[in-house]
């Protein structure tokens, strides 16, 4: 097997290979996410996460919090986090998505948090203050940290893309990168965007958000994404992020368990499908 | 007294009528930064940060809590930080120093989590992703949101000087501020870009980090900050952070208390001189 430099970029490459599935799912304790039968309240979030991960263990080579679905219930929701944690196995990459981003000692205490607190494998990261404010999350070699590189929200338009903002991120991200240790967060746009970034960090682990509910254009994403090459050693490079798409409808009648298990199936099917041009 | 559109700006600018100060305070359990006598787990650092507040209440305009310290220290940091939160004076500025930046129902739970939640008056975010991102704060129109406009660390080259990107993010937060309640975090960096940056947001409040520990230029700032206007109404465009500053140093002998209030009224003497134009 391929070694990488940095051990949560191994981790992931492992655990895809393991689960054959390039698919990180959400957890996001988000009362309108809730399927039936959960309460919207510490307990009932925390039954919801454990029936989201126990359906997709073995499944899933990732899971990703959104801290801010934690935050928004108080100091009770930072405990959960933590809780839903350790209920985690190991042999999978956790990603904080934070978007954390300040600098010196600020920076280092987030990175912290995240790395040595929460013990997440990966973060987010939103690399506007430049290469001093990501120093600190690098200096975690074993960890992998993405940066924002390009969002597919409305907004992009009014500073990630005029004058080519994220082309220069892209190559600044891919400047930082002697660690091994950069991601790079690159959601689904209009086609040549991401072949156009790919070709900027050949080798660099993209997170893919938005191909469930937003609705990204999956198959234009997983060609450009792979860029030329699609030997095993670089899969780590490819990791399609979902949560809703795998969740329950309010209208979905029967077990929330077998109701997720079996759309994170369908998106594992969808995603390889994709990658081999084959499409769904 | 002039009425502000925004609760929190005529907050802030009743705050700095009353006291005379134009300062904010850091509130930041940080290890390096604890006076001798005091120690570094959550009991030292609550007694740090009461001490801290017990010695500038009256004599400042606001507190920024550096949310990063706090979460470094795990589920009881988060606790430590509403519990802080809930004996700080109402008649300040409370500023949760966050810089998150996301998109839709997230950056809605990050602006509940800060805004409702923690109940601060005003936060930083990252404004990175655009105008989507920032809406979820700014719904919040009695909150004072500050977007990061420009930093004085060396990154500032790497993205956000380059092609003048920090006066686009100038230009799309002032066309934001429909409801008058957008602030913007502006560095001390060379003369000549905070005067362009108020050029191009004539009346939107700075927030001004870096004055102590930092070394940012003082009079330029103040200068150039103020603008052409300098009457009372618009005294809310100026606030001065300093955490560092003011803190005992390790050599220093003597009471903590003592001597935070004698160099936090040395700093306010300083700003004042300074935007007087006196020097100090």
């Amino acid at each position: 097997m391929t070694h990488f430099p940095c051990g949560a970029v191994n981790k992931l490459a492992e655990a895809i290979r393991r689960t054959g599935s390039q698919l990180s799912v959400g957890l996001e304790p988000c009362a309108a996410y809730l399927p039936a039968g959960f309460s919207p309240d510490v307990k009932g979030y925390e039954r919801f996460l454990r029936t989201v991960i126990d359906a997709t263990v073995g499944i899933v080579a990732a899971y990703k919090f959104n801290l801010a679905f934690f935050e928004a219930l108080g100091p009770p929701g930072w405990e959960l986090l933590f809780k839903i944690r350790r209920v985690l196995p190991d042999d999978v990459l956790i990603i904080a998505d934070a978007k954390r981003g300040d600098i010196g000692t600020t920076a280092e205490h987030y990175a912290r948090a995240l790395y040595d607190e929460l013990g997440a494998d990966s973060a987010t990261v939103n690399p506007l203050m430049g290469r001093d404010s990501a120093e600190p999350f690098l200096a975690h070699a074993d960890k992998l940290t993405y940066f924002l590189v390009l969002t597919s929200n409305p907004g992009a338009q009014d500073f990630l893309i005029p004058g080519g903002l994220y082309r220069s991120i892209a190559s600044g991200v891919s400047s930082w990168n002697s660690r091994g240790n950069c991601g790079a967060v690159v959601g689904a746009t209009r086609p040549g965007r991401v072949a156009e970034i790919r070709g900027l960090m050949p080798e660099i682990p993209f997170l893919i958000p938005g191909i469930g509910a937003q609705g990204g254009d999956l198959e234009v994403v997983a060609r450009e994404g792979r860029g030329s090459s699609a030997s095993s050693r670089t899969q780590a490079r490819l990791l399609f992020h979902v949560t809703r798409g795998v969740l329950p409808l309010k209208s979905d009648a029967g077990d929330a368990s077998a109701i997720i298990r079996a759309k994170t199936g369908e998106w594992n099917s969808r995603v390889t499908a994709a990658l081999d041009g084959r499409g769904a």
